[in-house]
């Protein structure tokens, strides 16, 4: 039996406790949040865990296994490093932290523990997105072209992150994820409206190895909900639409093909046009399974915690994100300019 | 009676025709084309006109008084200079020119022999630009934030332009109407796949005066067809599907307003947070009336030249476009860093 | 505070469950199945509940003050009319029983004893449904000319009743709801595919006075979930699309206008003709307070026994829609004959 | 050269004028209307076509093949009879003509004569009703269990028809010619709310034989237009939504199996449950030639006149449509008593 504590239960950790209650090889220990109007309806809710106002009331128990972080992300680095350093294993929400320094120490500190670091990209434990790894895995796209993700809604505005720290982890995430590549230049734009110091809606590009494009739109100020997703591919394309209550996914069988001349190299003017040949084939929808993605990442974590084996979400797969967020703000700063990772 | 000739008669010019066809004002004399088996296709259809493979039979008659030019884009400065001088009206396909240099030129010939030059920038005269026009300048929506915009299919690969000069003369020409304004910067991305010379997925955003922001996807290698714009403002945000049969405009009353201290200044953590205050109200899609916009142009065009009135997508409109266009070009070449115009 | 008991948690007990213990005038005391399993499911997640295997126990229970019965239809009468009779109020999961009879009688034994009796028909509680009824009340539809439904989806199949006995007793619940009427004639057509016993698609037809007509496709063997429902009326129309995540409804200023000519009578042939007028304008879709409607339905069982008012779903309601019920099944055996009420 | 005229240029009309003149092998002659003004409008668009008011003019002249007749519907069989007696083949708008018995006459005619008769049931020619006839063919689905069809919008009331005589013969056509069957009894609903002699809104459901059913929604009184039509099999099942840009048809690899008990009938109560196996795969969207349906109509009816082959939709085929939109407008009388065929 693992022995669990969730730190933090606004927004996210009370579906957190859900899914460790589900968990026959979990066990709730300790719920902590300085919010005791919160911290008595969980208390009211599941009678038999902890409720407690300090962190250190957590960590300093030695009868906790893992600690589940789901506070501000300001102050991640602080409760992870001594959940670590305590011996603890421990599952962060989104994203890491909110420097790569920061993140890079509990990258080494959980290293030296031996203990298990994950970070919550949920999305990535989704069958949508497990579908689109093995799709692009299997070579079933072709040589991927780009990945161009929307993103948008009427957003909760957050006081210590900009749109792009809050939405974007899950585009970077899931195409680094989904490519198995990372990002060798970050071009982003945006505009503050609401309030002066904080981006409300961006657009990040990163430039993968080759010509293969990333692109994403975040935005607060969007009146319609959209979660939407393509990639190109040399031989399908696929769309990825996270509103529709079914067919989520879409492979289109659907491509551009250039000949080339005997010489190798495209032809011109009319003669060129011709040789360009377009493909326009059947449609499918995969089915894909119907599960809750936070109960497949706290098995997961269990399962790291038992085996010893690497998160596929880990600490340098939540460090990578954190770079192109940074990369994202300074190239917003200079409107525009690349800037390399 | 107004005698005009259409020269070009590949995707675009039997669309002029058939509408010149329905305008009692208007009289087709000449069609002209290289292609022998377009012009005779034309010629069975529409028996009274004269076909010809040579421009100069249509410039160098006198009984002609205005000529349609749907040429490829490098052919515009020639043909429509020459008709020009011969002083005929002009309407040009957009975009009005390969370079802003020959669009200047244009202007100042139109100006010297008095002639009409009109692009036909078609989406300006659609009924929901028209409405978006309307909506946007009677301050319906507040400041307007950013006006963003995805326009990819798979495309009809163009062998002299890349996607930005084919797809982004519209939303750019859509933007500077609706919005009553000229973008001051622009960064622009791109990636070349299908072939190395021409980008055929590319992201542009444009600099409005303040944190006016536009963006445009335009994608020649996309699966399915999207048509899909969203403008945000301070009051209400308005998102038009031009692919929906109906129900293409939909203004929701919806937005975010944040509160400021006596001070002037928001608020910083907890309490900033509570001085936001999100709107979801209803929303409503107003009925458009339901017109071809091409013939809203020839229409328009006929009256300009009939009036001597400044046509509503003029010269220096289509300036503007190209101006746009030249500075995506250098800044997808420099991989996002930002062209002033 | 009101001592409540749940008898039943399969699919729709542990709803009601978690409802209940969100709110603060009830609380839960005993919680009832056959099935063990699902049993210490419950308990595991309340460990403050009693669970027992004999509903027996529960009525003979004097601190229980209403029972909520989420058991197969067959037992309803069974379990109610025992509950009423040992003096508690009770709510029952739709449709109240399997014959118009066995209501009858739940309704004389809940006036008898003075006792809440109110169907769980949750719908009547969605804020759409709220929405459509103020709407048609308040006459902005004009006279309303018919209400269509289609309900359909792959049907988790139950044993002991067909599909219109399934999903029909929501379209027959918010049809009478919002029309505030109840249907004189019922015609009904069915097949059975899977099981030679039990209609798993059908379509009823409910005649109400005048022209009014209710028309429902019920099927358990679509391939899509649909949920849709159109309210045509003089003066404007009415779409609710509740698989829509937002916008479900939308109010179409549409209609058709016919002239009478001075003797009251409309015109023949051509002139006819030109007497009918269309009318297509806005559509707004009004904004839908985001509430879980079995919390609704939970709060105002609570009020009913609090101040003894008759529920909005009473026996009566509840009485109505299994007299439909029942003339559906006579009429599908006669392959469509109208059957009156 | 087949020598062709066309008999009624209201709405359906130039359509078949503009494909017949795109047919190299047909020439339209004639265009006839007693609605002088659009007469001209087709004399101006068609300067070589001879345009009368009168119809004698056209069945008198010998020099003319085939006639188009598109008229109202209560005209059509004396058209038709005459130019069949005159020798000519004839493709007649769908309904063939306003009664069963008079469509027996121009079969019987047409057999005398040994002249093509078919009937422009478009539909059967999309893209789409050939895809379905070909999946329904192949065994894709199974055992077809039903044919549901959707078909309603803002109506253009017809003085001379009700909603189920001008939207009927698409579902019944579509429907008989797919499921390769016709039905043996019909029951239908209906109500007239705007004229009192002209149901706007119905409900037609035709019995196979066997338990496969067929049901349409027809409606004028619709806010919106909706094209829908469902397949259920007991293999897979087939979404044909014509709305749709692309992926007009979907099929789901989809369906309920049960399975018997040794003595050949289903078990009972929680066993029989356990019996039921549902399954959910894929969806595919197979790709659908863009061709306008119009053109394989003039296309078929010209190699039918060449070859004398037998028209998909023949006679016949238009006579069996007639007889199910009589034994409706009977069923309707008795508010939705059977009829058999």
């Amino acid at each position: 039996m693992i022995r669990t504590a969730v730190i933090g239960c606004g927004y996210w950790g009370p579906n957190l406790i859900r899914n460790l209650y589900d968990e026959p090889r979990a066990q709730v220990r300790y719920v902590c949040d300085i919010n005791r109007e919160r911290l008595e309806a969980i208390g009211r809710r599941y009678p038999t865990v902890k409720i407690v106002g300090d962190e250190h009331d957590v960590i300093g128990d030695r009868d906790v296994d893992a600690v589940f972080v789901a506070t501000p992300v300001e102050t991640h680095y602080r409760i992870a490093s001594a959940a670590l350093k305590a011996g603890k294993h421990v599952l962060i929400e989104k994203p890491l932290t909110d420097s790569s320094a920061a993140a890079q120490k509990l990258i080494a500190l959980a290293k030296k523990h031996k203990r298990v670091l994950m970070v919550d990209h949920t999305f990535l434990f989704t069958s949508a997105v497990q579908k689109m790894k093995e799709i692009v895995s299997l070579g079933e796209l072709g040589e991927v072209y780009y990945i161009d993700s929307v993103r948008v809604n009427l957003g909760l505005f957050q006081h210590d992150i900009n749109v792009v720290w809050d939405l974007g982890p899950h585009d970077i995430s899931i195409a680094n994820y989904v490519l198995g590549q990372t990002p060798r230049r970050v071009s982003a734009v945006g505009a503050s409206h609401v309030s002066q110091r904080t981006q409300d809606v961006a657009y990040v590009t990163l430039y993968y190895p080759g010509q293969l494009l990333g692109h994403f739109h975040v935005n607060w100020l969007a009146p319609v909900k959209v979660r939407q997703m393509l990639i190109g591919g040399s031989k399908k394309m696929l769309l990825w639409n996270d509103i529709e209550p079914s067919e989520k996914i879409k492979v289109y069988d659907t491509g551009v093909t250039v000949r080339h001349r005997p010489d190798g190299r495209p032809d011109k003017g009319e003669i060129y046009k011709t040789l360009i040949q377009y493909r326009t084939g059947d449609m499918y929808a995969p089915r894909l399974e119907n599960v809750e993605a936070l109960s497949r990442v706290v098995s997961h974590f269990l399962d790291c915690v038992e085996t010893g084996q690497q998160p596929l979400s880990d600490g340098e797969h939540g460090l990578q994100v954190i770079r192109v967020l940074e990369a994202a703000d300074s190239s917003m700063k200079l409107h525009g300019e690349p800037v390399s990772l």
